[in-house]
């Protein structure tokens, strides 16, 4: 199984260093687990054309980051992921929205969404986030000690 | 009123100076706002010791970050933010545990429990979402267009 993380980004050069340091931190660790590709899209009309993809490729199960979506802890999370391995998923994208978050039209491309928390966060530390708990999942389900807190 | 934003932290190098970055960017649009004092601790017990603090201070009002806390929207806590303004609460106390949380002996001196999502969020990863949530909460209260997404 391939990992995908796209996000919708408008640069804002004040932040933009260390979010990318972390981004680039945990894609790092996460691609001792998986193959994985991060990117950043220009806007959600360019990810939807993304999505709709070039005919004969198998389709990937995308989940959006929004607050109506499902919360799950992180082991719950982990479970999610390790579902998608054993059913053969081959593309498991995860798509973080604009400032503004997804609209309704790009929500409705979505197999799942997904809730960070009850609270709006800023769409660039929700990618931070979102990256962390990728690689959360993926120590939790290989028992390594990262999850305990280690 | 002020804000006092504490951690526990052992420190880890490679992600250090990102979250430092960050922690002090959102550290610094907080200060248009009102006094904010952030500190790094050692140990629960240095906190705990910090918390029992000299006599005839008024204590402040002590949130512990927990994932067994009240979940709340950012405007919820905004909301919470500025009912502790209006009755004129000295110190609002904000901290985050060490990698593993709080022991349930400092949890018991926590005036209110918060959590930030279901999901175990990394301790230094925690920090940067709380100050982005307490400069989110002023931005709500005063109006200010960070919220809606601009």
């Amino acid at each position: 199984m391939k990992l995908q993380v796209l996000w919708i980004t408008a640069r804002r050069a004040d932040k933009q260093s260390a979010i990318q340091d972390l981004s680039e931190e945990y894609t790092k660790r996460l691609s001792r687990f998986l193959t994985i590709e991060t990117r950043s899209v220009a806007s959600e009309e360019a990810l939807l054309k993304m999505l709709g993809g070039a005919t004969g490729r198998v389709p990937p199960f995308v989940v959006l980051l929004d607050s109506r979506g499902k919360q799950s802890t992180s082991e719950e999370f982990a479970r999610f992921i390790e579902s998608h391995q054993s059913r053969g998923t081959q593309t498991l994208l995860f798509a973080v929205g604009p400032a503004d978050g997804f609209s309704e039209d790009t929500l409705k491309s979505a197999n799942q969404l997904l809730s960070l928390g009850k609270m709006t966060l800023a769409h660039e530390l929700a990618r931070v986030v979102l990256l962390e708990q990728l690689y959360r999942a993926f120590t939790i389900l290989k028992g390594h000690p990262y999850h305990s807190g280690h």
